[in-house]
């Protein structure tokens, strides 16, 4: 049988899985591809140490990859924007499948990108763009292909679920959790894409546009960091029965759609909640099948390598049996894809997780609980510990009802106005998720 | 477009749940099928009340669907295996795509229906057998196809699940949990399928030949169900820092293929020991990708209708196209698959829990280790209640290690045996599964 001829550029962390994953299972692939899958040209800028690229071509050039007409599809595991761009433009231009794990290149150019693969008659496919090995981009796109989705929300960063977990359940700070993340090598030296929530808007991005037919929207997500967060509002979360995790959120509103990323306040008994160190897990919520959650791991080199040979797969056992690959990428075709307005954050609605540092006097919670109910808003719960000896101000803890983050955002400037009120007041928002 | 044109047999809670889906959505799956999908043809006995099949023909007697040359894809939902058999039979070979629902069917007749199926040119889906609207089977076949897999344990029954979390959670007794689930409509009047393990056994059929690229294996599951677990066992359990679940539990090892559903304690810190309620999960180990975990809905007929659907809107994306659906349901074809000995249950060596009821005298617990020891197992903790005033005996709990059931056997009925032991042993596996 014509083996299916695959052209790698990068040999890294990814596209050293790769290579490894297909010399161990070559045979097992072969079978289930219905074609022998085939190396047959590496791109790479240098050899890397224990990486065998076998009786492949090598070229110190990638665009060489794209060019090769022995390629039938091309594995992009070479990183960045630029010149990845550059390098998928140039495959599919040449008519060629092509298979990538780039998550910043499908969330920033991924409408144009699309449009030209279809423009051609081959596939960009990126299942190892989100959540690494864990199948969830086919599953929104065809296992849920029967319903609605209303919101989908995940823990898509790794590295930031690590230091989350090390801080609840170590009390620790953030700095030291994500110094030990660093010397795990689960973090960079800069850490800003992973803590500051770029990596896990550019998934949701991609999670979103399948999940609601719409295009990609990398421009709209809303972020917010972790690097704010201290070990005791984890604790009081705790004490609220809550966990604290870095959520992607998309929800489709009757206004529009939200599109966020941010510490969120989960209850405990949530599966989500559980979720613990470095893995990724998404929660769906479908109309016909209600929540369905993904778990796994979110990043490595053999996880993205399960992802990526797993769309060469899928190609294969289209090409090896005649057929042209007809599924589009994002579940329809770009240009039937529905251009629903973004909600504005100020609109989007949560409950609230507030804490503040009040004088230790008499009315001042009456005050608060009058400034929230001016903006129509209510206290859920509330925590408010005796001050130690010599403090004159004690923390209090407030949990609301749902309200806009605009009202919200009102309330808590009358607050911080008081007098008997010190420094800014810490919010964070809570989701139910309830299925 | 031309429509794709369906034919659906049965209107009870999983086809009344296809029609109501296709109502309420069938504009949005439309679009994602690339054609409209359309019901042209329903088989049922009788009418239905608060089903409406709109403008499609009604036939009484089902066969007449699978004549009906104006139906594309036929969906089987009336349950059973004789009438079902025959109807799936008959419809692919008029050359009719058929999706179903029913395990029973796939796990027991699968072999030869898949095998006419290929031979006919046509696809027989059944993603809505296994785990109702998660998407399990497309996950084992596609999404993880770079890997191979070692093991898999799944929550795969919902009222099985139910009652054990109703005993664990507030010490109720096996029967009154069962009355509860039924007075609730989760399990039958007559619940053996479902308690017994048998409804279970059938979906790790199906799941263990796509994981494991072999043919459906149902006279070769060993099934052991859950109607003789105590709350005194769940407690001791819990106690021991384990949850018991009803698993389906799928492993290759270098001897054979395991193929077994029984009471199982799980560490509580796995994920998948935290499915509560009529919820299904399963956890595969892939060598690629590591664990990852799959949770929703396992019944109902929305769910199921999802999985379904899935199924019609993943053969209707090629129907629409212009292609053939040449992707073979089990991931292989059928000439492919492997023959694997299955592993005698003798031979399957996991820890155990057993909980014996001996004489409150010195001496005895030696014997009992000693009996173990002779077998080669050891004991990795043990619970020794102090007598109540007046009793006799006291209950002892022991976790073992890692023992064949042929050695843990023979210890057992030596420990019987004793003088000072009385009545019969209580044994339950352990499984740790680590990723």
């Amino acid at each position: 049988m014509t083996a299916i001829r695959i052209g790698l550029c990068g040999i890294g962390t990814v596209g050293g899985g790769v290579l490894e994953l297909l010399g161990r299972n070559g045979e097992v692939l072969a079978g289930r591809a219905g074609a022998p899958l085939e190396i047959v040209h590496v791109g790479a800028r240098r050899d890397r140490e224990g990486v065998a690229t076998g009786s492949a071509t090598v070229s110190r050039d990638v665009l060489a990859v794209a060019a090769d007409p022995a390629v039938d599809i091309l594995v992009e595991a070479i990183g960045g924007t630029e010149d990845a761009h550059e390098l998928v433009s140039r495959a599919l231009k040449a008519g060629k499948h092509v298979v990538t794990a780039n998550k910043a290149l499908i969330a920033e150019h991924g409408n144009e990108l699309l449009a030209l693969a279809e423009a051609q008659g081959v596939s960009l496919r990126f299942e190892a763009a989100v959540a690494g090995g864990i199948p969830i981009i086919k599953a929104l796109r065809e296992g849920l292909a029967a319903n609605r989705v209303s919101w989908l929300a995940g823990i898509i960063n790794g590295t930031g679920n690590f230091i989350l977990t090390g801080m609840a359940e170590e009390e620790r700070e953030f700095a030291d959790v994500l110094a030990e993340a660093q010397a795990l090598g689960y973090a960079e030296a800069d850490p800003t894409f992973d803590v500051e929530g770029i990596d896990a808007a550019h998934k949701l991005v991609i999670l979103a546009a399948i999940a609601f037919n719409t295009s990609l929207r990398f421009d709209a997500v809303y972020t917010e960091g972790i690097s704010a967060l201290t070990p005791e509002d984890l604790a009081y979360a705790d004490e609220l029965g809550y966990v604290v995790k870095h959520l992607g959120v998309a929800r489709e509103t009757g206004d529009g759609l939200e599109l966020r990323v941010h510490p969120t306040l989960l209850p405990k008994e949530l599966l989500l909640a559980k979720v613990a160190g470095v893995k990724n897990a998404v929660l769906v919520e479908g109309d016909a099948v209600g929540p369905t959650l993904y778990y796994g791991a979110g990043a490595g080199g053999g996880a993205t390598a399960s992802a990526v040979m797993a769309d060469v797969i899928d190609l294969a056992r289209e090409l090896s049996r005649g057929q042209r690959c007809p599924l589009p990428s994002l579940g329809l075709p770009m240009g039937e894809l529905r251009e629903l307005p973004i909600l504005p954050m100020g609109e989007v609605r949560t409950a609230w997780y507030l804490r503040l540092e009040a004088a230790d006097r008499p009315g001042v919670m009456s005050q608060v609980s009058r400034i929230l109910g001016d903006q129509g808003i209510s206290i859920e719960a509330l925590i408010q510990k005796a001050p130690q000896s010599g403090q004159t101000r004690v923390p209090v803890v407030v949990v609301t009802n749902v309200a806009s983050q605009g009202n919200l955002e009102r309330a808590v400037l009358a607050i911080e106005a008081l007098e008997s009120i010190a420094g800014p007041v810490t919010r964070i928002r809570i989701e139910s998720l309830d299925g």
